[in-house]
């Protein structure tokens, strides 16, 4: 039997609690410490546990021998100094969406984790929803066909955050399950981003991504901060069938159309005629089970996978930096007026900025 | 009592016999002819209405006194020509959507509708649903206060058409609707398009509309021949209520939502303290009981009303132009990458061109 | 290739119109005559169809020798006479749901078809969708297993019927549907029926029906002219799989879950041990495909099936008697309060009677 | 400012830990005890909420001066003797549905309560939902007009009980509901229940309620454990509107209908001409806004105010006994085939049986 590795939890507000309690939880992990700088959140969230030991001191936290892992849930804005610091004290590390607060502090997480050979996850934790992981398979095994178009709607009236606009506050979760279920991730080389700040908020409370796939496909995102009813669906069509994720209708999360434009192909067609044989299948629908599983176990048991097989998670550092690197560029193409601009490259570009 | 009015279908393809069906039912109209160049189509309509004389000939059509105006179901491509031709015939003209196959044709036969002082009406069929007039009335009589932003989904498994790409087939639907609903008509400076081909067949069969409305409100429209599943739904945001309209749910088709986003505005505050300033509203949702009404009758309806009182239709020659020069710029934002074109407004600029 | 029949549709009110389309369609059937007492109303039809003859005299109808066959859309309390005229002048029949307004007039025209070797089929169209005949199929190919409970809903906003309840008024679509899916047809030894009349319109308004299946299964049946909401489902509980119909869904009318409960027997337990074997299956959900195709085509391809094969509709008149027995023994049982009465069953009882 | 009350907790499974959190929530009590015979239960109870004492002796719980109310969450057949030893220690009781094992065991147990001027609540939670609370609201103030008709369904796949069948698992919910929002309460003369075993498991699976309410009207309500699809739907028809409470549906739980069936009442009309009356609005739909309320944090606030006011709570134990008479009588009528059987009234029948 495996022994279990050390984990502190570093913030207790919104977000730490539901990291505490899945680490509490796991057989991989030893959940050592909540961290927080309010003393008191920590100990309730310790108290809720059943007991578990606190601290206010991050460089304590982080100078413990015992910790192998810390697991951040603080403020975007404050994840780019305490990852470097857990880093340069050897410790693997995961952490809140988004990875940092822009692209080049991203960048430089993810070089230090490399050159450290230190784990660093982004917890994209929709990724890790049965559903997602589902969608992931089925566009791994071919069931779906080549990728034709995605279409991800995440709308709800919600709060408008203080610091970050709607594209900072959600689009993170559709780009990071794009990057999650597309087998090259999502690496696109431009996107076009469209908002509105109808209220003078100062910042988008509406907005739309485009993203050019490979093969002529296309990803759009909306996300909306101002629409009364909610809706958190994703269509992803394929050449052999297409698939829709309602995450808001739990008896049917996916449906599976085996319904679609079918081309036959011929070697010297034209595109011309290509249009000529086009026919529809009219199949069957196919909604497959789900096993029920809360989403954060299972970025537990990754994060202890990856440290112990020395690999990255499958929502890595990169993957995190790839998100923020679309963001960045939707940020240029909102101040452009919508006109599409090229995605930085990952890391070299974020290392000569 | 009013004497009736005579019209001539001209077409009767698939649009056509619904057109030659709703002028039989009205009290407004004689149904005088139904023409196409292929005769025994055009009987075939004759005889499933109990009897309606017939023509192979537009010119002896238009050639008869009798007639007061034509109602034309004619591929877009010849409407053109033959709308000319009715005008310059004296008769009065509807004119199946979209009005044109370019904005300078469609320019052109506004103008001489103009010049003739005859109507010019543009079909614009789903205006006159008693959901999309509800939602008019709504909107004019402050029931959802300043627009904040319109979303309008269309998508199917649709028949990739030969001639035209997706936002020609699908989106003068949405643009017709939102140059109706809005009090300006859709009066936008600038247009985006985003699409994809990813069949290789040749033309756009995925695509998205942006359009910046006035008081940095926004319009988007998404339109689709590959989805398996059929939306059809269009949510549109107030600083009063916000409304959603799905015409898919018989049942429900629009429902009034009194949850949003307030603002309390004062008098000195900056763009950074009016954050600060916002809180939610979750009141009631009303569903408005709408008249089943078929749309057609209240178009043949219309026609006839504008005849009569010599004014514009309320889906006029202009509007149709209006629709025309969003798709236009639609298709040079296309070809320019996604980058946002200015739409050439109306009459004048079609005029020089 | 074989010869067409020769078909009369008599009554040409609310169903017939649509009786005659069909048979004008099909290319089993000559459309003969149109028939009715009013002849402004036949010829109405007629004229829609692009011309067909047309009768005020049933008499006259009746001795022509070219007619192989009667369609009767008539009011049920005339069905009788007309039906036993007919058989009587050696006509193949069909006739509109309910068969006859009493048990024993049904029986009465089931032993005359049946003396006289001719077709006597009963329209039940609902079983001649694509949806109930799937499935009819999935039950008899073993694919939900022994049916366990069959929940049926038919609620609306109704017309209150001058001279029938809710249970002669929606009541026979429910149980020819039964009667067709059911390997055995609808031969149940009791029915219990609830109504009420809350309105004091002297009628039951709102009705349930509760048949005990064979096997210890049990089949309800809701019908209601009260509801606000329409709703037209029905569950089907089989020990391999459950079935529910959503008829008012176009997008996924059938679902198939393979979801259930797991009964592991074992030779010697007892009712007692068993609730310790059962355990919970949560697998995929299906929706088959359905061909469009309108029933009452399948309806008029039946009947000349049925008469060039010599053999039994497949909703014949059998089946609609058998509908008719449960129609009146839930009359009894409503009179009785709610008691469960004895169904006489088919032919020889009513003979008796 | 009012003192807090102190309550102990009985019963640590599956419904304590909600009971225990929401006391401990409360600011009207003190939760000074966690009580259950496996200690180790009790304690992770008390550790979840932050630490709370804990005890596995009942005696000394009730021996306690302290202790002004138990709130008890064990096995409906322990109800009886429990309830009963706590009272006569002089503490008011709040228990967990159904209110005992049988109907003369719950009489013995409202008689001791009232003999004794203790308040007996039955824990009813669905009652305190904002949902049900808005609909006896909505009955109350004539908003409904009178009931026409009940319709109640609550189906799923459920755990087959080992103890209890269908109805005393699920229909509790609906009768205590029914009981809540009908004027008089759940004040009715017979009942009868039809049923099915179809997996041979011993006890009903699959049951059907019907009752007849005042001036001819009906309810009706379905439970079903072998259902795979979960709905939770009541329909409550009035003379005036409808409502219909869909509790899976948290964007609009509640849907008021302003359409129905109007009957223009005249003199002297008999049932026979009141049908010629009948006409139908198609009025618009309203969705009251809900507050969100966990529904048990307004249980312990109406058990507090009972106490404190010396008043029956609104789910007394009446209410309780009257939901075990239903359920009494609907086990008889299951016994004689569906029979309907006349309900026991509340306590004079029970206190001399």
């Amino acid at each position: 039997m495996t022994d279990r590795l050390n984990v502190a939890v570093v913030g207790a507000g919104y977000w730490g609690p539901n990291l505490a309690r899945n680490f509490r939880a796991s057989t991989d992990w030893n959940l050592a410490t909540i961290c927080d700088l309010d003393g008191s959140r920590a100990q309730r969230v310790a108290d809720s546990l059943g007991g578990v030991p606190t601290s206010t001191s991050l460089e304590q936290v982080l100078a413990d021998p015992a910790i192998d892992a810390v697991a951040i849930a603080t403020p975007a804005r404050t994840h780019h100094p305490i990852v470097l610091a857990a880093l340069d004290a050897g410790k693997h590390v995961m952490v809140e969406k988004p990875l940092a607060d822009t692209r080049e502090h991203g960048a430089e997480m993810v070089e230090r984790a490399r050159a450290g050979g230190l784990v660093l996850m982004a917890d994209h934790t929709y990724c890790y929803t049965p559903a997602v992981m589902k969608i992931r398979e089925l566009i791994a095994d071919g069931s779906l066909g080549d990728i034709l178009f995605i279409d991800s709607v995440r709308i709800n009236l919600g709060l408008i955050q203080p610091d970050v606009d709607v594209f900072w506050d959600l689009a993170p979760h559709d780009l990071s399950i794009l990057d999650f279920i597309l087998p090259g991730g999502i690496d696109v080389p431009v996107v076009a981003a469209q908002g509105a700040d109808p209220l003078a908020t100062g910042k988008a409370c509406v907005g739309y991504l485009t993203l050019p796939l490979s093969g002529g496909a296309i990803a759009h995102v909306h996300v909306n901060w101002l629409s009364p009813t909610k809706i958190r669906q994703m269509v992803i069509g394929g050449t052999r069938r297409t698939l829709v994720w309602d995450d808001l209708n739990p008896q049917q999360r996916l449906s599976v159309y085996d319904r679609g434009v079918d081309l036959e192909l011929q070697s010297k067609e034209t595109a011309d005629s290509r249009a000529a044989n086009i026919s529809y299948r009219l199949g069957d629908t196919w909604s497959p089970a789900l096993p029920e599983r809360e989403a954060l176990s299972n970025v537990a048991a990754e994060l202890a996978s990856a440290i112990r097989e020395g690999r990255d998670a499958r929502t890595s550092g990169e993957s995190g930096l790839r998100v923020l690197s679309v963001l960045e560029a939707a940020g240029a193409s909102l101040a452009d007026g919508g006109a599409p601009q090229t995605i930085q490259t990952a890391i070299h570009a974020g290392g000569t900025a």
